[in-house]
């Protein structure tokens, strides 16, 4: 389940609630194209916005759509025993695993995080995969604290953030990883536009904001990595540099956002307030690259 | 309602539910103290671990037991709707003002906070506070954007990080504010160990934390200033310096839990997990200050 590319799609919001008529749409296109699992209610699903209710809807949903495809769902929150209540509904949705990230609202001590993932995994059914985002949850982990965590039970992967755009740092940064945490553990990397990058300094897969809603544009990517052909990985990764340029702009939400409303895969204002989507101008630029890509 | 100390209570848990008794008791002291308002649901409050249900109860609970004494209410959550939800049944629990931090996960624009305010104060018939607190938002307000919120209906305090220690840098802070915030919007400080600066800088009132545990032991700072003593204030504040050392190494809320619990006033262990309290060396320290300085 932890191997080559999960996707991670948008939830989709129309006046505040959830779309579940664009997400079953969303989700096909993933199903369609072979992601190799789909990540539901990531970041990219605006997980920590949703209320237990909605999210519970969104993780029964993306189990149906996905149609036997693994769903990871997102765990999230900023209580512990919130975290156990969500992981219990995932699990009764269905989930393949479960997805958890330290949120943080109280800057957060190593022991903390440490505790959190004790707490949670004691109790879980299915893997879980732990998810480093540092950029959202302001929390930084230490190699060390990988590998603590990593002993836990039901510790399946980790997330790891933006490995370094330097083919030989990167590999540094993984094997430094792979050298404290056990084979077992998958290591996967997110940040879209260094993923073909990590792929090719061994991990294992990439969890993708943009594969979410226009999976064909990236799976070359992946499949090339994984065919050995480090080379092509990179090429058919440097071919979206405009889109990596969006993304560092403005962050890879609100552009994959713009890009699937300006697609009619969701509606308009897909995200939750108070988070805004871009503005005109920056639309258009969404657009001129959209078409330049071919995007669809 | 925004002069002089406003005291921010622990919101303590017991086995993971509000401890009504304990937090009946706490407030209860502040009004014997007298204090001038009650912060109910502030960060030290932690009002971003509770759910709807908990903060209404709270909320209750704080006005109640409040006697009079202004209470107000933070409705701070990552979702402007939820914001809403949070600020009606602030109101018909009787808060007397509500205070709004713009909470964040994925970072958030100038545009998006703005329009949080804007979207929030539109439905409002009591008195906002806005809450500028970048160590847990993770958002950092310019000096323009308060002006543009403080333009907004209801808005009537601003509550802002911690001034510099120096006491020019402090008024040249406090005048910088004042010349685009207009005089009808009160500015009061947070940070327990530069409030004192804060104060005699032209800060109208201080949101404190320790003040919702300990109020005695900082009133007669808020009293020195605002009779117009500003050597008394910093003095008062100087003696509690050893609490400011311990705020510094391990932050206001986990000292402030600890010195609870070591009083008696709450249960062990009342935070939500997973914000672990202080370890036992930490809590030795703690005692320490707690018997040098007297607090009760």
């Amino acid at each position: 389940m932890f191997t080559g590319l999960s996707a991670f799609p948008l939830t989709p919001l129309i006046e505040d609630r959830f779309d579940e008529a664009a997400h079953a749409g969303l989700i096909t296109r993933l199903i369609d194209a072979g992601v190799d699992s789909i990540g539901a209610l990531g970041s990219t699903g605006s997980y920590a916005y949703l209320d237990r209710d909605e999210r519970h809807q969104v993780a029964r949903a993306s189990v149906r759509e996905a149609d036997g495809v693994p769903v990871v769902v997102g765990i999230g929150a900023l209580r512990t025993s919130h975290v156990q209540a969500l992981a219990e509904d995932a699990q009764q949705a269905g989930a393949s695993a479960v997805l958890l990230a330290p949120m943080s609202y109280q800057p957060l001590t190593d022991e903390d995080v440490f505790g959190l993932y004790e707490d949670v995994t004691a109790e879980l059914s299915v893997p879980l995969v732990v998810y480093d985002n540092p950029g959202t949850t302001h929390f930084t982990f230490s190699t060390e604290l990988y590998a603590r965590i990593a002993a836990l039970p039901n510790v399946a992967a980790i997330k790891i953030p933006p490995v370094p755009l330097d083919a030989a740092a990167a590999r540094k940064r993984i094997d430094a990883i792979r050298a404290l945490v056990p084979g077992h553990v998958s290591i996967g990397v997110s940040g879209d536009s260094a993923a073909s990058t990590g792929l090719n300094a061994g991990c294992q897969s990439w969890f993708s904001v943009v594969g979410g809603t226009v999976p064909e544009a990236v799976l070359p990517i992946v499949r090339a990595a994984q065919e050995g052909d480090p080379a092509g990985a990179l090429a058919h990764s440097e071919r979206l540099r405009p889109l990596w340029e969006l993304f560092a702009a403005h962050g890879s939400l609100r552009v994959t956002a713009a890009i699937a409303e300006h697609l009619g895969l969701v509606a308009p204002r897909c995200l939750p307030r108070p988070v805004l989507g871009l503005s005109t101008s920056q639309r258009e630029n969404v657009v001129r690259v959209v078409e330049e890509l071919h995007l669809s």
